[in-house]
């Protein structure tokens, strides 16, 4: 298979593009990452979405621990090839590691931050480790 | 009016942050761009997107040449308060300096990027200069 795909991507200095994560269905914006080449690459050829951890420095397949995959039904790219979405099914409804359903789960209200998204799960019946 | 907000996010080493930009009401998910401290305190104040074009090295009133302008109705922040998702309305239903509604119109197909969004309006048409 060719990789001509991946060549009209225009990866950053340190090469990487950030992956937005979208719902489908609800299109609710569900978390913003990023990805290697490798990341796309795996994320496309195995139909789950995996990303680059930059604070781990490794490949992270995203779910890994919690379970909470994403299973990728489209991926698109913007007019400047440097930013990628995901149109994504999230298990278990859950995508951020705060186990609320997406990570925007802060709004501005007036000059504060505000939580307007319910924890679904609690962090530690997530993560057992 | 306490500016506390702008200090809980996470700056990138350069001042940046990541900006999405999702319609309201569609939910199409239109954009994404970056912001500095200025560019998103304007943005509230002025309830209109301003980005920071990396290439121009200036603010970037959204819209300022081809009048497709952002409402922004929805500021939102993601756990790691590293990544912005605005809900905006998009004036002329276009975002996309190709003249298509979303920047995200190309979809990976195989192997192929394939363009799946019409262009609504030339560019040649937008941009009078």
């Amino acid at each position: 298979m060719s990789e001509q795909w991946l060549e009209q991507i225009t990866w950053s200095a340190d090469g990487l593009v950030p992956a937005i994560a979208q719902e489908a269905g609800t299109g609710r914006v569900l978390m913003m990452a990023w990805m290697n080449r490798q990341a796309l690459q795996e994320t496309v050829a195995g139909g789950k979405a995996v990303y680059w951890s930059r604070w781990r420095q490794r490949l992270w397949h995203k779910g890994e621990e919690s379970g909470h995959e994403q299973l990728v039904k489209e991926v698109r790219l913007d007019c400047d090839g440097d930013v990628v979405l995901l149109i994504v099914e999230q298990a278990g409804g859950i995508a951020c590691h705060t186990g609320r359903h997406s990570c925007f789960y802060r709004r501005l209200q007036q000059d504060t931050w505000v939580e307007t998204d319910p924890v679904l799960k609690a962090p530690g019946a997530i993560y057992k480790r």
